[in-house]
């Protein structure tokens, strides 16, 4: 049974589950930073999931650089699959502005998280899931 | 008319070409670094490829990972798709290893590449063009 990793757990919120994955808030302001965790057990990188899946997970993956380019409007997207921390796969798909902290490095290990207001989270997270939501018209 | 980026052009060397992307090697001999460049013009973007483009690139960078255990056997895989440098869409695939410079941080901006002697370069080129050209077998 796919249990999601207690620290993926810890450091975001849940938006929606989509066909293969559940997706992620970053409970980090800095960035308008989604987190895609295939809910499949024990994988750990994409290679291992199968042809259907990783299928799957790219349109997953485009889907949420779409919806953050339409609501934050973006200089970039960055998409990453690490892992060396969380060894549980999830892909990490971040709207980069040339003015965020990290420009133009990646943002992995700059520093802490910038809380939102419970409140600006909360909206946030439905902003998401509204677009997601609507996704069938992009 | 696809042309590859001129930085991406002085950082590697052309492996082989696939179905859709042009497979280089990244001179630094601190990681197995290899880098898709989707042979596409204009694109700087995963999701602003075709979605049959995206489909065979999750099997090119599947693939790329897959070699890159064969060879090196790496602890982790790690997979990126950034461009904040480098507009031209490009996604890395390294090998990464507890022991290496940059772990558990991701490589990217951690110090200037180790030369691979001349030598070295080539063999690492073979064994991988080797490799790819026998994948078939995967």
């Amino acid at each position: 049974m796919f249990v999601l990793n207690q620290r993926l757990k810890d450091d975001t919120v849940e938006v929606v589950r989509l066909k293969l994955s559940v997706l992620l808030l970053m409970k980090d302001r800095s960035f308008p930073w989604l987190i895609l965790a295939p809910e499949r057990e024990d994988i750990g990188e994409i290679h291992e999931l199968s042809v259907k899946d990783r299928a799957v997970l790219m349109e997953e993956i485009s889907l949420a650089s779409k919806v953050i380019e339409m609501l934050y409007n973006p200089d970039k997207i960055n998409i990453g699959a690490l892992g060396n921390v969380v060894p549980q796969l999830h892909i990490h798909v971040i709207g980069r502005f040339r003015t965020d902290r990290a420009w133009p490095g990646p943002v992995w290990g700059t520093g802490p998280a910038e809380p939102y207001s419970g409140d600006e989270l909360r909206v946030a997270c439905e902003r998401f899931r509204a677009a997601f939501e609507s996704s069938h018209s992009f």
